[in-house]
């Protein structure tokens, strides 16, 4: 199905080999390869590196003081970024996520490009090249300095316990967006009724339910800068029972976000204490079981102490599976099972 | 039981027909009915313009400049949601819901104009005739302008992840009450001591026990406005007791919202597994099967990688279930099942 | 063992028996006692209007202007809970509590009234009993006013889900206390640290490690006044660290209470389960048990959609366990139950 | 393994006796050791004053005041600490975890002076020997002050609580990573998003991304101190969206902890409930068996009414399991146990 399989002459087969190698090395480094742990560790300080340029550089003193250093740290760190996201696009077609899907190299590569995880990477040395092309002018590189620092989204890479709370998100993102809507609903109704009491008193902050929306944000999201606040009665009896409802705002996301890391932890000692059934199979975990198993629960996130946990309870459950094979059969007193 | 079965009459017959096809039109759209979905689609967009339009009009500036568009925008929404009004009113026959209760058509019709949803969309039309009858001078008008906002609420009944919250809060009214409770007496407990501490450091702000329940609100719901702070040494270790009490109070009702949704997520996973047994009973999952838990899935808001590892899990149940099937009898060597 | 029974005397029996009608009344009422459910009613809506008095009568101008009311609505007030206290304690020995510990009545009393319900029914009217005796000067009339606040807990006899709320604390009471612990801790440290950063730059509210406790309290509870906050770059740098160790002082007791709350559910939700299953024995549960359950669901504060899918559920479960009665034996053909 | 066994000799053996009988009460005392409570007790206030004593030395007036006291109480304090961080040493040959590691009694001492309790103690009396020895001047002598607070947490020893919490949060050090990921990325996404908008109007606090920082920290953690707050219609909405998502930083971390105290909870009830079924194997609690329990549910930080009703799950299924015993063979009436 991959291009190594269609192309049968020796030189592509001697590149795809090569490629293979290149994926490896690239991606998120398993326990053991060494040249992968480095080009790993060599990105994620090159990421912070620029990230920290980026932010030190809207100082002007430092901007001004460091100016070349700067503009030579970022020339060198677009060029490596560059010829990473090349590489990247090109190793795509080894993924294992793509190995069966039958498609073409360059459906591959193309698919790749419009992945999350490939958009932030183009992302990363956009801005440098629209500037290097004089596209905008000087209040715009302020806005591609923000750009810039999405470079730190890198890192999401190099973690599997991001992708558990990703997860977690995406698939609560229905709730979510319902909590969301009722918080939006509410700052709307709670601008509107502080717009009817405040007007007259403060016609400057909440002289229209845009300017009033500003107190009702910081209100029901328990923030309260304080910049605005009811002075009339009515306003302020009105405030307080919304400052009360934002409790409400605030419990409603995070109960939601409880309850669906909750499942998704659940879903994942589950995966666990499935392979560590099978494991247990033969009544003994050996080193390779024992191995697989830890770099199990490395993927899933699990704690050392809940993994353990759930080994000793399978271990128990096996030892009371085991009982009943040796005993004999009520009726005719043979071994059950023989 | 329903109008169609009691009217035997063609026309009647004809229109009770037609009405059952209004009916599913006006209803949230299922995958498929492109009428229904446009329908929908509509009625959307006039709520959301609606909601804007009542926002924008609250600009001095904007109001002044576009009076005109704001006035025939709103004439057109309202006869909009009226004719909506009227015909949901006549097709609220047909809803499933009342299928087997025995009423007469004018009996549901009336228990219909009672229903949430029905109020709603009832105070979304009423402040326009109110405000042409002339019932209201000038300053209620703009206490109408925030009765129209509540249109924004016609929105909950194309989200099925709303009904899960508004669910998840019914049944655990009583806690959550409870927590309120709670909430109060520490609010009052809160206002009482520093009116004592602070009254007469501050007899403006704290001159009065309902005066310093603006403090006791702002502080133990975490806003912090910081517009009114003790000062008396007393005042501010009172105040640091109450503030660090005020963590208690927004944990409580978080914790019961949390264990809250976490129930109604089970019980609904435990739906959907209990009709993705149902799909495996031939151990094969047909396409009609297949759309059928897809549509259970969208309507319990399920996310799609929980519904996928709950299927998974049956299929493995399932295939454990059939191993004894073939396994021969412990005492005659027969099959058990033959 | 109680009274009753230990007193053969007529006159004894008698007033034991009007003393269990009357402890009936006094007691949270079930459905149907009319007589008790008033009672309930008059004593919720003196404790309320008793609790708003002493609110309104804060404000200097109301407390001028109604002093004589105020007065003898006072009177009126602490004479019925005198009455209530009294009678309370005299029923108290027949409390369902109390049935079978084979204590004397005196005893019964005795513990009775260092109960938590029988101290704060003493509090409610002891304020008004000091100030009579002329104990107290005119300050100290503000402090117990603040006591007779504690009126208002006298409502939590009539919340089972206040109950719920109560055990939930108590269970975890523990961890709650090593979180408190934490918080305190960090909260030290913090003032501490801010202290050694903006000491000289701010003499006066950071000017030794209590006057910066103020900040660090503000800040760990994420409530915020902003009255006092770090101007110097190293005070800033530490605030924005103890800021985000913010979020995990709050994180952690709504973590515990959200965990303790969702076992205190389930464990009731077993209860509800039990008895359903038990009521299921015949297979039909009859109108008696549908009203017990009932009555249990009320008493667990459980919600009416969960409480009838517990019974689907068991429902389900029950015919289920039917099944194999009416199957008959592999290896005879007979009924294996017959 | 342990010293006593390698070292039969007379003396070095009475030495080994008496040191394990000092390690004993140095431990936390379980019930009924007086001694070793007296100690526990004895300690545990002289940490708290000590502590104390740190707090009230930074208000200068009481510094200058009682300058004496404070410094012979410090001796005091620091002697007794000495003494106990060295009897310590010495008796962790004794400790429990190092009984059968087979490692030396100085590789056992060394490996306790690098552990997280032994730090503790270390860092209690290293400032003042750092004093005597006059390392430091004026200003660091304020810095040693908030190192001598860290005797606070030689309280966290006496917990078991506290160790339930710490075991919570290391389990879950991955996702709450991730989660401090998430918002340290959106912390600078917001800072450079906010100095975009501001940075002209306010260039004093939104000058660079550092400074702006501040604002983006106390935002997003929903501090809201109100110091710094947006100004310009851009900056506002910008403000209004990141405060929304500032919930959001918030409700990660509590469910991530939510979740993870969940886990460790049941895993802790799932520990009781296997030794309630052992000691239940019989039938009858024994004395023994119930003290055993109380200590196990101490250790474990359970709540009674949550132990009592898994010993009261525990019974009715072991009565359960107790039925078919009783009963009789469906094939030859003989029972089936027997």
């Amino acid at each position: 199905m991959s291009e190594t399989i269609t192309a049968p002459h020796a030189k592509r087969e001697e590149q795809a080999g090569s490629r293979q190698r290149l994926h490896q090395i690239l991606e998120s480094a398993h326990t053991g390869d060494i040249t992968s742990r480095v080009i790993d560790r060599i990105l994620i300080l090159l990421i912070s590196g620029s990230v920290i340029a980026v932010i030190l550089e809207s100082i002007v003193a430092v901007e001004v003081a460091y100016a070349d250093f700067f503009y030579w740290f970022e020339v060198l760190t677009v060029a490596i970024f560059t010829v990473e996201y090349f590489l990247r696009t090109w190793c795509s077609v080894d993924c294992k996520k793509y190995a069966h899907s039958g498609m073409r190299p360059w459906e591959i590569r193309l698919r790749f490009i419009f992945s999350p995880y490939a958009i932030i990477d183009f992302l990363a040395i956009l801005p440098f090249y629209l500037l290097m092309g004089g596209v905008f002018g000087d209040i715009d590189m302020r806005f591609l300095r923000c750009i810039r620092l999405l470079r730190i989204l890198k890192l999401t890479r190099y973690s599997s316990a991001f992708d558990m709370l990703v997860t977690t998100c995406r698939e609560n993102a229905r709730p979510l967006g319902a909590a969301f809507f009722i918080l939006v609903t509410t700052m709307l109704m709670a601008a509107s009724g502080m717009y009817f009491f405040e007007r007259l008193a403060q016609p400057v902050v909440f002289g229209s339910i845009p300017d009033a929306m500003w107190w009702a944000v910081t209100t029901l999201t328990t923030v309260g800068y304080g910049d605005v606040t009811p002075i009339t009665p009515g306003g302020k009896l009105f405030g307080a029972i919304i400052t009360v409802i934002g409790i409400g705002m605030v419990a409603l996301p995070t109960g939601i976000l409880a309850s669906g890391y909750s499942t998704q932890s659940r879903l994942r000692s589950d995966k666990y204490r499935q392979q560590a059934n099978q494991a247990l199979d033969d009544g003994i975990i050996s080193q390779q079981e024992s191995s697989d198993l830890e770099k199990l629960r490395l993927g899933l996130s699990l704690g050392k102490h809940t993994a353990s946990q759930i080994l000793d309870e399978e271990r128990v459950r096996h030892a009371l599976r085991q009982v009943p094979e040796d005993s004999a059969c009520p009726h005719c007193g043979a071994n059950i099972h023989a």
